[in-house]
């Protein structure tokens, strides 16, 4: 019996209406294959626009672990490994995706699952010769798997410690919109671009039916990048079909619209389970939120809505058994089914 | 300047209009992600039984370079290798994507772009230590690169020395449809899917938006696949966005309908232009054609169509200066566009 | 200026005497290349025999890494990883060797340098789907890069949770007779390799001119093991070289004896230094040991020996700034010049 | 039975006496390691001065195919490519080692097992854009797999080419030294060395117990080359052991007297095979050559002598079934063993 609300993932719709129309609308006019279509061109000249780097490069890829393993193995040399957190999405949840294209990853402790400069310069300090790698690329995830984010006074940290060791950061942004339209954000996706060498502009999981949009900010990392897109099979035949959806996203303001709501959502949410006198895993202002419930209510609440259990066993008070579950929103996740979650969240403690 | 027409390629326009309907009528309903949604199960029940395989197994993912590299790699252990036609996709037009993934090909001279059982025969019996690779699969492609259709007799032949040497016969079905509706054709898809043990039924090429479905026929390839599709950035958070497409197409026969229409129109370019006394590279009964063109009527007709020169300085006669250009036409090319081409075709012929 | 006595590693030499005298003696013997030779076969059944295990096969390599390479990612699939301490030497020494091959190195917290059964059972169960790799090996070295050595016991508990997860269990002998000869040593090389599925016998490290003998023990390790090793540049067209040294050392204790003597020559060093009143890292009984000394101390013994400062700022008492340095000791390493260290630290000491 | 004599190949025996001497006369000598040490660095002058390129580096590694494949997937980025001829080492004796590290392998048709500038241009000319990998490398063998030896002029021709397009041109020397002493040989190792971007020196294939020297001639290559070396398991602890004798082979003649003996022995045999009346494949001037003789004939010789039938059913004359096969001598063939061959050819002819 399926659930009647879903709040497992930020991609358990299709497409915001609005992006299925456009491929409509654009849907018989020929076309160059590959990216050298007119959409494609239009897309980046938009998203250039926006991040105020007119010297980048963008490129659009069918998801995110696809603009990962591509990005990071582009971008190192065989013997160059990438600093990430264990939350870090290539080191938990990409099957070794980095790894299968030669390159080392390096886990250090996250606080509050993001990288600090800190740990990027310990692990700088410790490799020295020929018998390690050598770290190149610090990756973090704006927001993070962990549903938090990083201040601009963060990443500019961490920006600098990465300009100071020549290394190069990379954003993986599959929510940077949901980090960016935070209530409490500090910045906009240009201050990210401006800050980064390379990151990528999440399509899957804020609206789009797929894709994700590659921004290469820096210069010397762009040269033969679509070599790379097809040798690891992520060059698209009908890139317009991304691109499309990104000039539609772009063209307003309707890219950032479809996070907030998300954001709005999620917040909701946890506002609610809050006054219900639950905590939380970690403080997120983002659309992935992580109560921790008692776990016979969680039984109960898993009849009538999809989630995952995250961290199963995290005692906070030591009466009861708890576990951290994990709730998301999306641009598609109605006032009503947030309202009904609430209401049954309510009468659940009550008993 | 746009050409007025495309026959460059059968992936100029965006998706036949039935799909983009699919996609709007399912969109809103909720479903899990990376393929455990309804509509992919519904799919792959309907592509098990169209091939008459019920044990087979069916994968969605976003493009043919990316089918080829994950299923190749997927199925070769790391000494193993692949044979395949000096025009065999991987070899040509995937920047290395196999031999990315740690694999040799091994090239063999093809016959009209076809694979021969003697070639495969001769690998065979060259490879016989450790100082050599392990000759594991034939690559082949149906239709093929050339245009030019594997008959059923070719393929029994092929299948039965693979099996004979413990070989997997590999089908990379980017353009299977138009191999199947040739007009000459003594096969359906149950016969390339019965000889062989793995291949992907392309829907990029085909009307699709974008997707191919990989079906994997030999249960002793199956296991653990999902994990190589994550590796390879293969499995898409939104598998839906692929499987609503090809439900629609394999619901009724819009998937070989639309193979009909491109075939028909190919073959009526290539009926016009033999008739205006030009040769042809190869005898293709598909939706690519190579007719060889005088270099000055090239170049009168690339003002107002696009399409490649695919072999220049062809001589056949040996009085002018002639190349094999390629015209390819899809599922949406008008017979206006055709009969205008042919048109002009013969006006330039008479100067 | 050279230093007087080189503690640096157990690598400093060439190799013992009565290995040279082998080469020698054997040298104009013609016999086939790539270890089809009768010495190959000779040194292989000495070592199963000396091993117990009828069934095994050994595969003579250049050096330890090469081993570990082509060692671990024979018996990985693409998507299968290893899991190892911080201080695994793949983890740290190899320059992502391991990872250039493809696969994820899964680290954890090693106690005194020892990988637990604890960990090794919560990665498992924290490895659940497609979106992570699976693990399929513990890789454990033994002496380890800490000097520690595992018990009998400690291997056995191994061996169960490995074999209770269909995990294969690894052992990187470089220093393996090492651990045999700790002098509270509670198990002979017949109990790893009854315990593991696949080693390696250390030779460069134990007074070999160069190379290591891998042991498959599981027979499901062993097919097409020569095609990796090829591939890997790791079959050597004159394995003679190699299996004529282990010959020798086989035929008699002399393998063990080199161990001996290098254990109680470190021994030797650890007590005088213990009585000189310093603290030591790790407790370690075999060749490598770690003492922590003052940093105007270890600036005066560098003039003389050659040693490296293993993990510097270490401060015990807080008096004063201390590092712990790394001494090692070999099979060549003289009475004369362990007395002149201790000597000479004593010395220091007094001032 | 074993055989009396081996023609195999020219690593049937250890080493060259004076090396097993040097390695005894060093032996005790306390050493850095991993080429760190004094040998080393003296055996890489010593080299550098006899190429004339002083901004050269070299580096000793234990093999032929781990020296390959390390110095071309160091050289080539992702998406790059190495050309060759069909008989080039890593294309058939490496087990697919190059592709394992990633790289394409671009075969050409050589002549008389040579690589010619003509087939050069024609691959650069065919790989126009991304959907193709950029031909980065030329692979060549002096002496070739067939035992034919470059030209100086050719050389020349092919490092012209190279140049013109960017295309570094590599040089497989495992058997260097053959292809400079043979009889009407034009060039000595510094022509090479100046003609190239980076090459092997043999040692295993020539005297040596094992070993080759990897020589870095191109600056633009040498950066990190150490890491490349670690990554791939080619980085020796003991790389004394190589050096060494290196150091010996190179402060006379001994490198080249070697194969000066080996050469004069070949073309001793092939003297005495063609005046017997039979023919060869390939004119080969160094320590491999290739007659063709009765299959009743190397039936016979097989009982004797080891060698590899090499082409099975090569019919020059259609009276009888031939086959070619492979004889190949070393520094320590004796002319007895010369004579003795011979001599049973004759008798054999005579019945």
């Amino acid at each position: 019996m399926p659930h009647k609300h879903l709040f497992r993932d930020d991609y358990s719709e299709g497409a915001h209406p609005r992006l299925l129309e456009a491929l409509s609308k654009t849907n018989t006019q020929q076309e160059p294959g590959y990216g050298a279509d007119s959409f494609t061109h239009e897309a980046e000249q938009l998203i250039i626009k926006k991040i105020k780097q007119p010297q980048a490069r963008v490129h659009f890829v069918a998801g995110g672990t696809l603009a990962n393993l591509t990005s990071l193995s582009a971008i190192s040399k065989p013997y160059e490994s990438v600093i990430l957190t264990e939350n870090g999405h290539p080191n938990v949840h990409e099957a070794g995706a980095v790894e299968a294209t030669g390159h080392k990853l390096y886990v250090v402790a996250g606080v509050g699952g993001k990288l600090t400069p800190d740990a990027i310069q310990k692990v700088v300090a410790e490799h020295t010769d020929e018998h390690m790698v050598v770290p190149r690329t610090a990756y973090i995830s704006q927001a993070t798997e962990m549903g938090t984010v990083y201040s601009k006074k963060e990443l500019q940290a961490l920006s600098k410690v990465c300009r100071q060791h020549k290394l190069y950061l990379y954003v993986d942004g599959a929510r940077i919109a949901n980090a960016i339209m935070a209530e409490d954000a500090d910045h906009d996706i240009d201050t990210i671009a401006e800050l980064s060498d390379m990151f990528f502009i999440g399509g899957t999981k804020n609206g789009a039916l797929f894709g994700e949009a590659i921004v290469i900010v820096n210069p010397n990392l762009q040269d033969k990048f679509r070599y790379h897109l097809k040798q690891r099979g992520a060059l698209m035949a009908k890139t317009r079909a991304i691109s499309v959806q990104f000039l539609e996203m772009f063209k307003d303001n309707l890219y950032f619209d479809n996070a907030k709501h998300a954001n709005q959502m999620a917040q909701k949410l946890a506002k609610g389970i809050a006054e219900c006198g639950y905590e939380f895993l970690t403080v997120s202002p983002t659309n992935q939120i992580f109560p921790i419930l008692p776990d016979s209510i969680i039984e109960q609440l898993q009849k009538k809505y999809g989630f995952y259990v995250w961290v199963p066993n995290v005692s906070i008070t030591g009466k009861t058994s708890t576990s951290a579950i994990r709730l998301v929103t999306s641009w598609a996740t109605s006032q009503d089914a947030v309202n009904e979650f609430l209401s049954d969240l309510k009468s659940l403690g009550k008993t």
